[in-house]
C-alpha cells in the first residue's frame, strides 16, 4: 500500500476527473469469480489520468443495483458498471439503471438488427430472449461492442453526472473500454489536470527487509517527495513510485529523479522496470547474441518452459527441454550420473549443474537452465527443508549454481524457482568478468 | 451469473445473516492488486451460511474509510474489512473505524508485548513505528493473528451492529478468518436459518450453446426449482446449481435431485464436480492402475507437465516429459520422423501421435499425452488457423488423436490445450470398448 503524496509540488491546479466502479453479478458476491475487471479498469483509467475513488460490487438484484448507482452518482457523479447486460433473466443492469435515473426503456431497432446480424453470421437465428438486449434507456448513447451481441451504454443527466455500462465478459469489456470509453473519457480530462503516474523498479533475489536496509535513508516513505511502496511478490520485490495530482511533465520529471536516486543502490538486484517480465528480458538477451536455450526441470515440472513459451516469438531462441521429474529421467535422458544422485541427492549443486549440462548437450543449445528442489508439502528434511531449490545455468562456457530456500506453498515455491533460474542466466549473460563454475 | 431463486420451497423461515465486505488499500483502486481477499471471504462465508450482500473497496484515506463504514453499518449492520492494519503511515483502518464509531484508541499493553515478542523471536528489536499496531479502539475484541504482528479487531455497538477488521496480507487474513472469525460468526447463525449451497457439474470438450441444446428443456433458468448457471472458462463449461434460503437438509436434497436430473444428459462431457481438477482426476486413475505417465509438448511448452506436477504426490505416476518446442527436438529426442514432419507439418495428427509414442518409449511410461499446435498470435494459415491444436494420448495399447480449434489468445489457447490432452487420456482410461488408433 502506498503512502499518500504530500502537497503537490508542481504547477497543477485542476483536479483529475474522479469515477467509481461497480461490478455486478451474484458470482462476485458468492466468491466464485475473482474480480479482474475492476483492476483492469482501474489501471486503464489511471493511464489517462482518471482517478478511481471507490469500487463496489452488488448481485444481480435490481434494487441493489439501483441503490448503488444512486449512491455513486450522489457521491462522485461518475460511475462505470460492468456486467448484467446479457440476454437472460438474471441480467438486470439495463432496467435497474433506467429506473434509478427515471428513464424509460425503448426498443432500438438498429441494435436489434445488429444482434440479429451477428447471429446470422454464425448461421443461427436470434433466439427471442436476445430481444431484451435491444432495450435502451431513453437518451442513452451506444458504445460499440466488437466481440459480443449487446452494445454498452452511456447515460448522462442534465447535471453532467454519468453512468457508463460495460459488459461483464472480460474480452468484451476490455475491447469496448479501449475502443470507445477511454477516448470518450480522455476528451473530458481538462488540460492541465493532475495525472496519476507511477514507475516500478523490479528487483529479484533479495528480500524486502534486506532491500530496505540496502536503501538506507532512501528506503523511507518518500523519495524525492514521491511516495515509495515496497511490493513483495513471487517475482521479487517491486519498488513503486507514484506521482499524483501533478501535471504530466512535472510528474514524469519527478518520477525520473526519484528513480535515478534509487537505481545505483539496487545493483544487480534490479532487473527491469514497470511491466518488464524477466523471461522476456532473458529471451531478448539471447536473441541479441543469437543464443539458443534449453531447460531441465525437476520440481517445476515444466513451468519454466511454460513461462518462456508464454512469450510470443520464444521459438527464436528456445529449443525445448526435459522435465526430469523422476530420477530415472535425470539418469537416462539427461545423463546425470548415478554416483552424483547417490552421493549428493537429487536436490544438490552437483545434480543441478549436471542437469543443465545434460540438457544443453542433448539439445545442442548455447545456454541452459536447470531446477531441482523440494516444493512440498512433504519431502523436506532438517538439512533440506521444503522450499530448498538448487538452480543452475550455463552459457558462454560458464556455469553457475545457487541454492535458495523459498517461502510459501508448493505453487509459490515453484513459481519463485522459475524466477530464480531465469535470474541466474541473466547474471551470466550480463557478466563481464567472472568465469568458470562458481556457486553464488 | 445466476438467476435468483424462486420462492423458497422448504421449511425455512429464518433469513441467513447478511454482511458487507470492504477491502482497503490504494493498490486496489490503482488496479495493481487483484482483490482475491474478497472472493476468498465470500466463499468461506457462504460455506457457513452467511450471505455477502455487497462488496466495496476504498483507498488508504481515513475519511473514505469512515464514510464507507458508516454506510455499510446503516445499510446492513455487519461489515468485514481487510487491509490498513499495518504499522506504516498509510495504514489508516484503525483510527478511521474508531472515529466512525466514536471510540477512543487506547494502547493495549498485551498487544504491544506480543508484537515485541514476535520481533524478538526473529532476533530483532521492534521498530518504534510498530507501536501503532497496539492501539485498539475502546471496547474492541482482539482476533488472534498467528502469521503477523498485529491482531485483528472486532467492534460491536449497543444495537448489535459490528465491524470485524482483518489484515490485508492474504496469508494472515485467511488464517485469522479460519481460526477466529468464522467460528465466531458460525455461532451467530440462527438454528434453522437458510443456507447457501451450490453444486457444480464440470464439463469439457463441448461449447456452451451445444451444451444448452444437449440439455434441451433442462437447460432453462432453473432445474428442479434451482437456478442453473452456465459458466464457460478455459477448463470447459461448468454448470452451477445454487440453493439459497433453504434449510441445510432441504438444500442438499434439492441439489442432489437437480444434479441427478442433469448428469445422464451430459454423458462423457461430464468429468467432475465442484472443485475437481482434471489433472488430479487423471493422476488418480493412473495411480489406481499403477500406470506411469509421460508428456510431450510443443505449443504448451511445459504447461501440461507444470499442471500435473502442481498436484502434490504427482511423483507417484508422473515420470516427466520432453518439451519439443523446436522441430529439431521432436526429431532428435522424440524420434519423430522427418518424413512425417515434411508431409504433414508439425501440427498434425501423425506428429501428435508420434510425439506421444516417442515420449512413452523414451521414458518407459505406461501412458503418454502429446500436444502440438499454433498458439499465435502469428503462425496461422487458412488451413490451420491460430488456435489449431492436435492432441494425442496413448495408454493400454490404444492411441487416440483429436484436433481442436481453440478460441482466445495465446495464453488461453495453451491452457485449453492442457485440458484437452488430459481429457483425451481420461477418455482412453475410462474406455471399455473401443480399441486401436482412432481420430475423434
Amino acid at each position: 500500500m502506498t503512502a499518500r503524496p504530500g502537497p503537490a509540488q508542481g504547477d497543477t491546479a485542476v483536479a483529475p476527473p474522479r469515477v467509481e466502479l461497480l461490478t455486478i453479478g451474484d458470482e462476485l458476491l458468492l466468491g466464485f469469480t475473482i474480480d479482474t475487471n475492476a483492476a483492469h479498469l482501474a489501471r486503464a483509467l489511471a493511464g489517462i489520468g482518471v482517478e478511481v475513488v471507490r469500487r463496489g460490487s452488488v448481485g444481480d438484484d435490481a434494487d441493489a443495483i439501483a441503490h448503488a448507482v444512486r449512491e455513486a452518482l450522489d457521491r462522485t457523479g461518475a460511475l462505470i458498471t460492468t456486467g448484467g447486460l446479457g440476454p437472460t433473466a438474471d441480467d438486470r443492469t439495463r432496467p435497474a439503471i433506467a429506473a434509478a435515473l427515471g428513464r424509460r426503456l425503448l426498443r432500438d431497432e438498429s441494435v436489434l438488427a445488429g444482434i440479429a446480424a451477428r447471429f446470422a453470421a454464425l448461421g443461427r437465428t436470434m433466439p427471442p430472449m436476445n430481444d431484451v438486449q435491444a432495450m435502451v434507456p431513453e437518451g442513452a448513447r451506444l458504445l460499440t461492442n466488437h466481440h459480443g451481441t449487446a452494445p454498452g451504454l452511456w447515460i448522462e443527466d442534465d447535471a453532467g453526472r454519468w453512468v457508463a455500462m460495460l459488459p461483464g465478459v472480460p474480452r468484451e469489456m476490455r475491447s469496448m473500454l479501449a475502443d470507445t470509453l477511454l477516448p470518450l473519457l480522455a476528451a473530458r480530462v481538462p488540460p492541465g489536470a493532475g495525472v496519476i503516474r507511477s514507475r516500478t523498479l523490479r528487483t529479484t533475489g533479495i528480500g524486502e527487509s534486506s532491500l530496505a536496509e540496502m536503501l538506507g535513508e532512501l528506503g523511507g516513505a518518500t523519495v524525492e517527495g514521491l511516495p515509495l511502496a515496497f511490493l513483495p511478490g513471487w517475482e521479487g520485490v517491486d519498488l513503486r513510485l507514484t506521482a499524483r495530482g501533478l501535471g504530466a511533465d512535472v510528474a514524469e520529471r519527478a518520477l525520473h529523479r526519484a528513480s535515478a536516486a534509487l537505481e545505483p543502490r539496487l545493483g544487480r538486484f534490479l532487473y527491469g522496470w514497470d511491466g518488464d517480465d524477466l523471461a522476456a528480458l532473458v529471451l531478448q538477451r539471447c536473441r541479441d547474441r543469437a543464443f539458443t536455450i534449453a531447460t531441465a526441470e525437476s520440481c517445476t515440472g515444466g513451468l519454466l518452459g511454460g513461462r518462456i513459451t508464454a512469450i510470443a516469438g520464444a521459438s527464436d531462441c528456445y529449443l525445448g527441454g526435459v522435465v526430469a521429474y523422476d530420477n530415472t529421467v535425470k539418469r537416462a535422458v539427461l545423463g546425470v550420473g548415478d554416483d552424483l544422485l547417490r552421493a549428493h541427492g537429487a536436490v544438490s549443486e552437483a545434480v543441478a549443474l549436471a542437469m543443465a549440462r545434460g540438457v544443453r548437450t542433448l539439445l545442442g543449445a548455447d545456454a541452459a537452465m536447470a531446477v531441482t528442489g523440494i516444493a512440498g508439502p512433504s519431502g523436506g528434511t532438517p538439512e533440506k527443508p521444503v522450499g530448498t531449490v538448487w538452480l543452475a545455468a550455463e552459457a558462454r562456457g560458464r556455469a553457475r549454481a545457487a541454492v535458495r530456500v523459498y517461502p510459501g506453498d508448493r505453487n509459490e515455491i515453484r513459481r519463485r524457482a522459475t524466477q530464480g533460474a531465469l535470474d541466474l542466466l541473466r547474471r551470466i549473460l550480463d557478466d563481464r568478468e567472472s568465469a568458470g563454475s562458481t556457486a553464488s
